[in-house]
């Protein structure tokens, strides 16, 4: 077998790989960014790489899918496709390389109950003599029964280690870290006065950690990151797929995001001076996915219907035999799955919500690349999960992006003379409303959601999502014999050439409104009501997108505007609210079981419905509360 | 620094040592068993090498007290005084190498009620469908909950991961090891039939394992070994001390028990064609510094006033916890400890002759370096530790070795002639009588009892211990001004010498016995008992101590004797009866909890009782039962 050097430009990386490797799995191996949003599969066209020089395989049938002929004639190809055959030289486009992510993971603090699992407690003992000569351990286990009436407890091994001499450097007078009044995870010489947890939130894409000082119900940092996972596929079943055809592959997408965690950890204690092992306790959502590559559980079984998980039910685990970095005797508490894709963090999603405490009907949508909804009040509520599909994280859209840096976010056009005004994602944050003079690069979901709303709204597109070939302005432009409308015109974006939405595009946001709109609506049938009182509209992606917007586009039906509410990520909330409250652990456990879970694909009226809501806002039901925001004319199409 | 090589002989090992390292240091890196019964304290001259050639410290005062001006004229030294100057060449005697135990560790198998704490529960499960998505381990525990009422279970993290592929491989029929009606150790895709467990005694000298068939109680394997932190240190003080003057001291230890019953679990199932994998559960006695060694707890505190341990209580831990190669999910039981040295092992004596079931007053002596005594029957019982030194098992001794091939082990003296008829432990064992021809190499503790008894009882040594001056038998010869009796004639032995018993061989018996015969007292005031209706002789040791001889020295107080048994290791069977059966588990644990513990060192009377216990048989006590065996003469002395 044969070995071949590789260097990719522009960052100079370099390796030696074996005859045969694509060049993706070269660039994964290196370390190296590279778009792969369908995990290698050759479906998608992200990983576009220019060739300056080199042996390689041959150019195949599926790059001609995404590769133009020019585009071929300057070096173009896939880098899933593309295998070596002798040394290589690599140019990786801009366009090719995974972005840094703006990370929108702010929650909305509650005030909630603090009664974490994990309590001090200060314990004064009688040194051992000879007419009481008991074990260090039994010692203080009587003595905390004593004064607290503490039952049997437990303690963690490398406790137990080094509790003789924490006894005595304590001279008998010590905190114990009790977890669950059961475990007792630390013995301390001192006061203890500051207890920390995380809680975290595994996004598909990604990650967000919020840091608590327990004691007080303080949250002290928030931080996030890309799910280092994204390099082995965008989405749930890309990395399902992964796993399944690469033999390391399980093992890879488990230590990606641990150490990716771990990465997570550093960043959140890096500010306040703490050390990792000052957090002794993780409460962790995240879909079911997620929640299973987290745990090193074999996904396989979720990709195949019916979908069965591993566990629902709620774990703890020891963080060490993860491998995460805290507190040697720190606890991980893995919220409930509900079924299926319907994960933990929907779970954490219904606690913060707490849809279950409701007289009124509330629809709760968490975006994302799997949809998931729940719909009903304290009496009865179902959950359903839909496959979206990417488009409205900007995957499987011409010029899509995710909300990183150069995405348009926000788009509005003007009915008469289909001028537009966008908005772009700046190089630090939204926030900084300085930087709204940079160029676009892209379009990210919530500037898709706007621009097909818009483009209904101003009759580019009708009902039926069909874009109208001629238009008074020069923003419709022919493609391939194919409309597309121009976003951001060639000047105003960084790639050297207009940024559009394209029919194509249009199609794939009708498809993932259409199967949110047909799972809420069977939702609604199953429970027999008719309208629908509150929409919560959550996920980290959530608390960007235009109500009114989505309304118009009909991602969900008719509501009243003022009853939509976005509340950003709720399932990291959940998380967090399950980390400064154990009673929320055992609400979660409650709700997780009591949820009835609707698989949507066995459902006769699914097609049907789902066609019905492909249409803007819907084929068939009226939207009185559209009435003056889209003209009647349109309304009644 | 300076590095020298140092080459070993016969073995012809070597290695390269920093300057400054003692010989023993380099001998014990390379893994010579150098005898070392002091751990390098420089206090038990056993460690004697001859240097051929090199460069080393100079010959110093201690060494003077163990090597003779002959022996130095030829080279000797102490390994653990002489360090490493420069390159060297070193010859280690016979009579310095650790020697093969012969290991005496037969249990007397009762019958014993079958208890396990893991238990297989064959199961079949309703695959999963749209209509009951519920995840596999859920399904698993309400099937397991509706045919076998078994509460809420935890599934052990590994077992977790497997669960997926077990299920659909057996057809969704399956068995599930359970340990305690708590914990799923593991699911198998079959019947199961065997369940094996150990059962581990961990002595100070020798570490016994008993593998046992769970399912029916059968002892499949009885294997033992040395336990290899003898050449750390003999006794238990030596070994406390070993880790604390060595940085890496608790480690080594904690690591080389941990080794060698990963050995030993080798050895057990080598013949019965099993895998570590089938053993799904330790249970693990041994006195407090063997089971802190054994948890890597540091046991400096048990080497001070008051000597508390770390922990009375029992303890379950995962074996992989410890680094134990059984199965991944595999748990250890180790029994709870008494007080100070009166360890798991005394609990395991406890629960194999359940003196706490007895309407008649026993006294329990467990004879080791640490000789632990309990007295008393079903309403109280009193324990007691007697730190006997290691001379009852022959160590401290001129002529003193373990029970290995070569050790004179049995003694009968002439009372008229004076000549000595003795027995060899063989190669093989002492069970294969074509083996008695051996020439005799040391003496061990069974041997040494019965010289010391037997020299008494021809009156060539008084009540007090004194040795004769003169004697009508060239069997007694003057060295060095002081008495000693020729046991083995030189042409009797390997070594090139006689075997004898010194006048400070005596004392330290006296020494021993003293300690158990004033503990024993000191029991018997405490409980107000005038008289032993029982004695129970247990111990490795213990099965090969001549009962009548023991009696005769005065190890204990006058008992009838047919009344004295002598039951082999009850520790061990203490062990196993807890493995098989987990009814004695909290037996043990009530028991450990009800004995009370007399700190013998702190008794006003103990000083005065050592003194008179230090004759033989005692100074004033009567022993009516020996009436008959010894004279009358002797007897009224």
């Amino acid at each position: 077998m044969n070995f071949f050097n590789i260097i990719f430009q522009p960052s100079g990386k370099r390796g030696k790989f074996q005859e045969g490797k694509t060049v993706l799995e070269a660039a994964q191996e290196l370390g190296i960014g590279l778009e792969s949003l369908c995990g290698g599969e050759k479906s998608c066209g992200k990983c576009k790489v220019r060739i300056i020089e080199g042996d390689l395989s041959s150019f195949s049938e599926e790059e001609a899918k995404w590769i133009t002929d020019s585009e071929r004639r300057e070096g173009y190809r896939l880098a899933c496709s593309v295998r070596l055959k002798g040394n290589a030289l690599v140019f990786i486009p801009e366009g090719s390389l995974v972005q840094k992510q703006v990370v929108r993971k702010e929650i909305v603090t509650h005030k909630v109950k603090r009664n974490p699992a994990i309590l001090p407690y200060l314990i004064e003992l009688h040194p051992p003599s000879f007419h009481d000569p008991l074990g260090d351990f039994d010692r203080l286990q009587n003595a905390l029964s004593t004064a607290y009436h503490l039952p049997t407890l437990e303690i963690d091994y490398p406790t137990l280690l080094k509790l003789p001499y924490v006894l005595r450097e304590g001279n008998w007078k010590v905190t114990a870290l009790i977890w669950m009044e059961r475990e007792i995870l630390d013995v301390k010489a001192s006061m203890v006065n500051e207890i920390y947890g995380l809680a975290v939130d595994i996004g598909t894409t990604t990650v967000a950690g919020y840091l608590c000082n327990l004691m007080s119900g303080e949250i002290v940092a928030t931080k996030s990151m890309m799910n280092p996972q994204v390099i082995y596929g965008e989405d749930v079943m890309s990395r399902i797929n992964y796993t399944m055809t690469h033999p390391d592959g399980l093992e890879k997408l488990h230590r990606s995001i641990l150490d990716g965690l771990n990465q997570l950890i550093e960043k959140a204690i890096e500010d306040i001076h703490l050390t990792p092992k000052d957090i002794f306790e993780l409460t962790v959502v995240g879909n079911t996915v997620m929640h299973h590559l987290f745990l090193g559980i074999d996904p396989r079984y979720l990709g195949v219907s019916p979908f069965p998980p591993s566990l629902n039910l709620s774990m703890d685990i020891k963080a060490r035999d993860l491998g995460l970095k805290v507190h040697p005797s720190a606890k991980v508490h893995l919220l409930p799955i509900e079924a299926g894709f319907v994960g933990a963090d929907n779970v954490g999603v219904l606690i913060a919500e707490e849809p279950y405490k409701r007289n009124e009907n509330v629809l709760i949508i968490d975006v994302g690349t799997n949809g998931e909804l729940v719909l009903g009040n304290k009496d009865r509520l179902l959950s359903a999960s839909c496959a979206t599909g990417p488009a409205l994280e900007g995957a499987h859209i011409k010029f899509g992006m995710r909300a990183a840096p150069g995405a348009i976010e926000r788009v509005r056009i003007d009915p008469d003379t289909f001028e537009v005004d966008f908005k772009v994602i700046g190089e630090h944050d939204l926030k900084s409303k300085t930087e709204q003079t940079n160029k676009a690069k892209g379009i990210c979901g919530s500037g898709i959601i706007d621009a097909v709303s818009e483009l209904y709204r101003c009759g580019v597109i009708d009902k039926s999502g069909r874009m109208q070939n001629k238009l008074p302005s020069p923003r419709l432009i022919i493609v391939d014999g194919r409309p597309e409308f121009v976003i951001a015109r060639k000047e105003e974006t960084s790639i050297g050439k207009e940024i559009t939405i394209s029919q194509q595009d249009v199609r794939n946001v009708q498809l993932a409104k259409g199967a949110l709109y047909a799972g809420a609506k069977l939702l609604m049938k199953k429970l027999g009501i008719k309208k629908l009182d509150r929409v919560i509209l959550a996920g980290a992606f959530g608390s960007y997108i235009d109500p009114e917007k989505a309304m118009i586009l009909g991602m969900f039906p008719d509501c009243d505007l003022k009853n939509i509410h976005a509340v950003g990520n709720a399932a990291g909330e959940g998380a967090t609210l399950a980390l400064l409250n154990r009673g929320k652990r055992w609400e979660a456990d409650e709700i997780a079981k009591k949820v009835e879970y609707l698989e949507l694909t066995i459902e006769p009226d699914f097609q049907q419905e789902f066609i019905e809501a492909m249409q803007i806002p819907h084929m068939k039901d009226p939207f009185p509360h559209l009435r003056g925001l889209v003209s009647d004319e349109l309304l009644d199409q």
